[in-house]
């Protein structure tokens, strides 16, 4: 059994907590602003707008020493839905991992639409969690447990990966933010 | 009925024709090495390597004025298999565009495996080209030539977003290569 905290309660920090409990994990989930409240999971899923991010950190970085912190975010310029605020070069998980160097940094759900993670499927497909990140045994963590809630995981690479990630889920939500896909759809995929 | 000519053939080559003769189109096929023969389609498809590109434009370039011209590459370091050769801000598309300023151009098939074009599937899955480019007649003709060849075709956006497209075909032959996917597989999409 592994221990995970969430921050985060909306539509994506719920659906990765329902996973988690799914698979029998210990999981704690907390809101944005419960910033006295100490995160006790081994791993850490910041699981919050791009936009807030810097003030975790900021709350947070201390207590996050030694362990795996997520970014789930897409750091899309969300008034126009149609460009990332990245340096086209980098990612939000690198981003990430440069102020938290003394955490173990991964990028992974950020290509999953939160209901595709709720039910467990994309169409006839089971979902696929991409997770990207220089620590193997980080990776092998999260992906145990998605797989134990049910999910299919894939290791994605090292964190230089996250950009490609985060390509996948700019042009995602940029297709279903003009209804060419559903946000209950998207990329799937197929081994 | 559509005229299209296919430069290149390759697996990718030989896969999209077979696309555009099931739909009933007039298709003409050259190799790389037939430079003197004109290309005679209203949509010319680059079905070569990355590498190939330049010659083909030096060729070719004043014939293929009013085209519709098709990029499907992954400008990957063959070497390594491990990053994208073209600037992180820009992709082999948009420099295709900016050498032949007279031709409409687009991004297609670079997210597509070629056994996923010639069997029409992925997985339990219709095969989805994902088309990028700033002329919307231009995408438009290429979809129908694919639907009627039996695919489903998304219009991805303009001709930026085939960096995106560069970033997933990149991944997925990233992930192929390490074996964690198969070249008959790959990213789906669920409308």
């Amino acid at each position: 059994m592994t221990s995970i905290s969430i921050i985060g309660t909306g539509n994506m920090g719920r659906a990765i907590a329902a996973v988690a409990e799914r698979g029998g994990h210990d999981v704690q989930q907390l809101a944005h602003s419960d910033s006295d409240v100490a995160a006790t999971g081994d791993i850490v899923v910041l699981a919050v707008p791009h936009t807030a991010v810097r003030e975790i950190l900021e709350q947070r970085r201390e207590s996050l020493a030694g362990k795996i912190v997520v970014d789930i975010t897409n750091p899309l310029d969300f008034t126009t839905m149609d460009s990332l605020v990245v340096a086209p070069d980098s990612s939000k998980a690198v981003e990430i991992a440069a102020a938290l160097p003394s955490s173990r940094v991964l990028k992974a759900f950020n290509t999953n639409f939160a209901s595709t993670l709720a039910e467990g499927t994309v169409g006839p497909l089971r979902t696929t969690v991409l997770i990207a990140g220089d620590d193997d045994r980080a990776k092998a963590a999260l992906s145990e447990v998605l797989t134990s809630g049910g999910l299919e995981a894939i290791d994605a690479g090292g964190l230089d990966r996250a950009r490609e990630l985060e390509a996948i889920g700019f042009l995602q939500i940029s297709l279903a933010a003009r209804d060419t896909l559903s946000w209950t759809a998207g990329f799937g995929v197929v081994v």
